[in-house]
Formats: structure tokens, sequence, C-alpha cells
């Protein structure tokens, strides 16, 4: 079981002209899998905002990796793993399943920070949601040793 | 110099409620100057389509490294340079210039194929079409040693 | 009760700086929900395209009047109409609901067609198709007058 | 002469399975237009936020018709006339040109705002913007009329 997963049709208006979904969208899958995470979490970028002074996430590392095509009208599942916390940092895992196939592999280096003057300032992880993290984390160290 | 550039300003649609660049978006940038290069080249994907038998170029490996934020009206530069063409395969360097400096480097793994029947069939790059890139990647590697 | 609809987590990626949904976006919900109830009815678009010879039903008319502004985390609901069928034509309408209130209105005209060396040939549309709408645009309007 | 008007290279990630256009691309064209536009005038977002207190020009009324299709490639010339300035409203005609002749006409009513809880309170057009407006409505409707 991951941490936490969406599933979602894929959009006409999400696949080129090649009949295949447009690569850029296989992030926006990860980043709302991401927020929806946080929401169910209850931190949402909202509750980040407004009770932890403007915090918030942004990226300093991505990548995907592509197995099968997926196109219009699939049913794919975006799951999410976390892979690492650090102090001020967050190393996340997806997976997008599609027909019984991983049909793309996902990861993020995200930075807790608060955005000023156009800087990204680095934020420790506030311990109350670092403690979340780190069971999530645990509990998906143990699957892959499993 | 780059194999390829080009400049775009920063949309607000591509910013979000931080006020920074939704960070799919840089690829899409990546994309596009992708796609751009290769009208450049003479071999756009519309040729690539019509005289090469629905020859594509998707995705099989990409990833984005950040180095500082980017905001709406940002005049930013995507520049675009080969570092490796293998039998199938075409390995490329991006980066995003804004404000004098890197705000994100991105790596993007392609293989030339055409999709048959939801699959991804790998073609060999046409001899002509490789031997332009086989010429900018010379091109990059010498400015790289340099 | 609409025709068809679909509810939906506002994601992060479809707000702007003013943290309200960039506008865009509605109409990306718009199709979505029309592709998806196309779906429901069973000749979804991929059958259009392989049991009706490539069939499509691109827009000739669209617009959305804005009533309240949408924001990041709503949950919405995007409800689909049926107001016209002509020979060819199909018009629908769009509601948008979040918090109890209607957020936006949108209208669609359609028109099924054939795209053909780059012009589209318009199309009847087929009748066992054009039933299924019928029946639907009926109750749309006993409900109007209701 | 318009307004003002932008040029733009069709993405091949605007483009559908189809291969035209994904419709709602032509509002992020018509918004890119809109904010290149204030840039141009001098009274950017940015400024708007930073000068006028967070004051942003939000959707009331859009619409568009569609007249040719567009596909990956094309060059369109998108161009801007006001059609009407009110005390804190505005209107926006649009015209995306492709191939030598009218491929979409665009329409947007926009509204003089601060987001405020939620909610959008409408402003009056400050007085040294509006007479540029004014000066471009004047503009465009003597074209009109000659």
């Amino acid at each position: 079981m991951p941490a936490f997963s969406i599933d979602r049709i894929v959009e006409w208006g999400e696949c080129d002209p090649a009949g295949l979904v447009f690569y850029p969208t296989f992030f926006r899958w990860m980043d709302h899998t991401f927020h929806a995470f946080l929401i169910d979490l209850g931190y949402s970028q909202n509750v980040l905002f407004e009770e932890y002074s403007g915090l918030t996430a942004p990226l300093i590392d991505v990548g995907c990796t592509f197995h099968a095509p997926v196109s219009y009208g699939d049913l794919v599942t975006i799951s999410l793993d976390i892979a690492k916390v650090g102090t001020t940092s967050l190393n996340l895992l997806y997976r997008v399943d599609n027909k019984g196939q991983t049909a793309a592999e996902g990861r993020e280096a995200r930075v807790f920070a608060r955005p000023n003057l156009g800087l990204i300032e680095k934020q420790p992880i506030p311990p109350e949601i670092r403690a979340r993290f780190d069971a999530l984390a645990m509990a998906s160290s143990e699957k892959r040793d499993a």
C-alpha cells in the first residue's frame, strides 16, 4: 500500500497529436497528488499558508522515467511514497499505474521554505508535520525491505 | 552558444498562488524548445509524421533541477544542447536563464519511435537527421571542454 | 438533476498568483466533463474515432459567465445539460457549483465533424447517438419548465 | 492596426489527439495577450499589485467563436482591441489570425477589483489607466467606423 494514491481518467486535453499523454502532464499529476496528500494529512497548502506563516514546499529536483504510453480515457492510479525526510527537505516517489502495469515512475525533492523577496528561504519542517512524514517513510521502507 | 534557444515572457497563467512558475511548466518550455529546434533544423514533427511514416520522439526519462525561482513577467531564455546521440536515442540538456543567472537545468532522454497499437516501437534516427544531431553534439562537447 | 456531472478538487496548479482559478481552466473542466459524459453514454471519443470513421465534436462557439471566485482546494461540481440538438450540432450548458452557490455558467456549441486536410467537415449526428441526446435534452427542458 | 498584438508558434503540447489546438488554449492566448498588453502600457499586473494595492482584473464573462482549425506549428497572431471602458469594467475583443484568415474571435469582460476574503470587490479603474484605455477604445471605434 502506498502512503497515498489517487485515480484519474486521462483527459482528452492532456493528450497530444500522437495520441499520448503530453509528458509535462505527468508532473501535474504528481504535484496534484502531493497536494491532495497534504490535504489528506490535515496540512493543506492553505493550512501551511495561514497557520505556518506562508510555508510552502517548492521543488529543488524532479524526474520521471516513462515505461509505457498512456492515452486518452485510460484510468490511471498515481501513488505517492515518502523516500526520505530531511531537516528542511522531503523526497517523494511516485508511480503511475495503468492497465496493470507501471507506466511511469517519478521523483520529487521538495524543500520547506518561505518565498521572500524573490528568494526561497528554507525552513525546518514543523515537528508535528515531520512526525507524520517520518511514520509514513518508515512504513514505506519496511514495505520495500519486505 | 547553445545549439538552439528561445526567449519567453513568463505568463500569468503559468504561475501558482505562491507567485512562482508552476513547475510542470518548465517541462512545457523544454518540450516546446525541442519542437522549435526540430522546426529550425527542417525536421519538424509534421515533417517526421508525413515524410518519415509517423516518426516521433517520445520521452523515456526526464529531469530538472531548480536553482532560483521564476515569476510572472520575467523574461527567460531556454537553451538546448545535445549531450549524446545514440542509435535510436537522443539526450538533451536544457538551461533556463533569468536575470543573469541559471534558474533551472533540465535533461531529456528521447527515443525515436513509432506508436503502434499502444506500444512505442524504437526506430533508428534517420541518417540525415542524425548527421545534424552529431554535428551539434560535437560542437557542444568542444564548448564544454574549452 | 443534470444530464451528467463530475466532482473535482481544485488543483494548486490550476490557480494563479491572485489565488483564483486561472480562467481557461473552467473550459478545461467543461471539455473534460463533455468527454466523461460521452464515455458514460458509451460513445467515447475513442469509439467515435474507431467505429464512426474519425468522428469528433469540435467547438464552434463557447462562453462562460463567472459569478463567484473559485480557489485552490475547493470541491467543485461541474454539471452538464443538453440545450439543443441540431442535425450536425449540439448545444451544451454547464454549471460549476462551489460551496452551495453557482460560481460559473458555461455554454458550448459543438458540431459533429471529421477533420479533413485542415478543414472541418460537418457530419450528421449518428441516429443512435442523436436519440440519446434528444432524450436528455427533453428531460432538461421539462426540468426547466417545471 | 489593433491596439496590441502578439505572434506565437502553436506548440505541440497545445494540440489534442485530433491534431487541433485544444480549445481552452485560445483563452490562455487571450489572457496572455491581455497581460502582455498591460506590460506594454506600463501597468503590468505586478505594478497593479504593488502600486495599486493589489488591484487585479478578473473575468466576468468571456466567449470565443471558432472559424477555422489551428494546428501544431502554425504561426498565429493574436490581436487585442478595446471595445468599451466602464467605471469598473473593461470589454476586450480578440482575433486569432492564421494563414491569412481569422481563425477565432474572442471577447472578454473584465472588472477591476481587489480579492477580499474570497470575494471580488469592484474598484474604479484608476484615472491614468482609464485615460489610456479610453484613447485606445476611441482609436478602435474610429477604425471600425471607417
